[in-house]
């Protein structure tokens, strides 16, 4: 087994811990968040961005390389990280949610899905056992599973179709996986159903993965239903093995993600809401493009220690949104990208120094989240949008 | 006078020279390639990319500028130089290009032009005096005065009325210019008209500006047209004061520029092409969307010192094109600026150890230029999508 991981400090009044995660391209230090970078790059930056700012693994979506440039393609060229010019960690997903969620999704049966591209209409086939060996091409560090995404809601019977299919599934891609430099991860589902996260999560563990996700969350459920599926769900794995929480990114989720015990977690929200303008701060979300900031002439943040805030002004922000300049795309995203990284790493400094809840009760009273209505709405459109390119 | 220039070496075979050129912003070397930064922001790039490049001073456009976010915001925030967290040198243009050319122009007369902004369709006035004042305001090191540019074709006696409006024009500046720590350049313009442009330059040199710029050309004439009239209007300007062509930039014109004792120049082309996935290269112009980059293991260019490509290869940069992700525009535009830069840094090594004329020769032998018919193409395409949008 390549991956090792060891816990470092335990939280006395949560079940936060700090970990070291060893991949085959280096230790970091857990909790992490994993920048997305969907089509072998996070979108606008370049990997010395991404060192500067902290970054120590980021996402790859399988899904998207497989498509375009191609898995093989990829392989010829070192693999994930020679191709995009990252020597640090990497994991990639297996492309089921974007099959199952995109509304390409053909045909779903026990072998695996048959979906068409986005890019060309074209036919193709993903089993436990192709995802696998894709991944492998690929050559991220740690690997997921082919899983299905249980959509919200579902009714429980659906349910444990879903997360029963799921394991099958793991056993396959566990047999299949011969990588000896990756490690491979299982994903815990069963909707919003604790005994069928329970269940899942049992039936992962006889797998003995290196490692464990928790999926199908965050995909429409009230946010105290996310948090009780969540929370049942990492009580339910070996607290010696990573817990990763798939797609989950708001700052107020990450930290009771921290809180249950979670080390990993990704999400495109810090550079999707950045190219829409909207940036994180510690007392909320602010979107630049408002009037307000039309003159503004301190930083984004004056807590963050990002090259934009550092270098520029909220007005000069402002301008460059209104101004539709792509400068303003690459700027956002690296601001919301590093306040991230920073907050996880605040969080793990608070972990170690005993005053993680301390840190999460103040977090909680000066960040104004945003309303679930809005969060709804949101979500509404970034679907609907999504239907007419995946991106 | 805040701008000095010297000559340092001179070329035995040709105009070519190097000079040193001190303005408010420090000191720099010519020629000298200034990136264009349209809107405060040279297109997707930061300061400390401009810096990683070489560039020691940019442009801005006081058109652009002056509808959005206005001189007086941009004053308010330390200049252009701390609007935009730039502490080197900047020129901004008159802002008279972009009246004349975008089409907005409603009215042209003695005492200026009236014009719609393109942005809101609200209505304008330029004048030699405000646009000195719109500068000083912006604060850049070098303005220019407010000029026409007369198109092409036109008539001798077209041309006449045009270049003395723009030497009156010129006069009215130079008793507005007011800010200590500004130059202020005249424009030669003259129309294809060799007669006209030595008058326009002896208009001007009575007006004794620090510098000079030879405008109206690269506006759709024969290349040969181009290169008599920038010769024309060189010889015709005083040896000890800079010369400046403007918004001209393919490699082979500065070549020739440079041979005619042009010490500055500017030019969108880098970025814009960069933009459309034309890359230079020391054989020539390539499109990296071509399939035969698909598995492209080597850089975009073996010769160029670029981030891009000593990190990337052209199969990489193809992938991002194909793939529509922003990182591609900037990687494109950090490496036509920088192979561009090094391009003039390179000229001005050959100029000082005498090896220009066959720097020149050898440069041209192995750079592949884009056929006329297909610039002429080109231009046409872009001139028809600039009425729809000023970018």
């Amino acid at each position: 087994m390549t991956l090792h991981f060891r816990v470092l400090h335990e939280d006395a009044g949560s079940s936060a811990r700090v970990g070291a995660l060893t991949t085959s391209h280096g230790t970091l230090e857990t909790p992490v968040f994993m920048p997305v970078g969907t089509q072998a790059t996070v979108k606008t930056l370049t990997p010395s961005d991404l060192k500067e700012i902290g970054a120590r693994i980021i996402l790859g979506n399988t899904y998207h390389l497989y498509l375009r440039p191609s898995a093989p393609l990829v392989q010829s060229f070192g693999g994930l990280h020679g191709f995009m010019a990252w020597d640090r960690s990497i994991l990639t997903d297996s492309g089921g949610f974007q099959v199952f969620s995109l509304g390409h999704l053909r045909d779903l049966h026990e072998d695996g899905v048959t979906f068409r591209s986005h890019l060309d209409g074209s036919q193709h086939h993903f089993t436990p056992e192709t995802v696998t060996q894709i991944q492998e091409e690929l050559g991220s560090d740690i690997a997921m599973v082919l899983d299905e995404c249980t959509p919200y809601p579902a009714s429980e019977e659906e349910a444990r179709i879903s997360f029963e299919r799921t394991t099958r599934w793991a056993a396959r891609a566990r047999r299949a996986h011969a990588r000896g430099d990756q490690a491979q991860f299982g994903i815990v589902q069963g909707g919003m159903y604790p005994e069928l996260r329970r269940e899942s999560a049992a039936g992962l563990i006889e797998l003995d993965f290196p490692g464990y996700a928790i999926g199908g969350l965050s995909v429409g459920e009230p946010k105290a239903m996310f948090y009780e599926m969540m929370a049942v769900s990492a009580a339910a794995l070996p607290p010696a093995k990573p817990r990763y929480v798939m797609g989950v990114g708001a700052p107020e989720d990450l930290l009771e993600a921290v809180a249950q015990g979670i080390d990993m977690f990704d999400c495109v929200l810090q550079t999707r809401l950045g190219r829409n303008g909207a940036l994180f701060t510690r007392s909320g979300r602010i979107n630049i493009r408002n009037a307000r900031f039309r003159a503004d002439a301190g930083p984004i943040d004056t807590t963050c220690d990002c090259y934009t805030c550092r270098t520029f002004t909220a007005a000069y922000l402002h301008h460059l949104f209104r101004a539709e300049e792509l400068l303003a795309y690459r700027l956002a995203s690296l601001h919301n990208l590093r306040w991230t990284i920073k907050l996880v790493e605040d969080m793990r400094a608070a972990i170690r120094d005993g005053s993680f809840s301390t840190f999460h009760r103040e977090f909680l009273a000066e960040y104004a989240t945003v309303d679930e209505s809005v969060r709804e709405q949101q979500r509404a459109r970034w679907v609907a949008a999504r239907h007419k390119s995946v991106r």
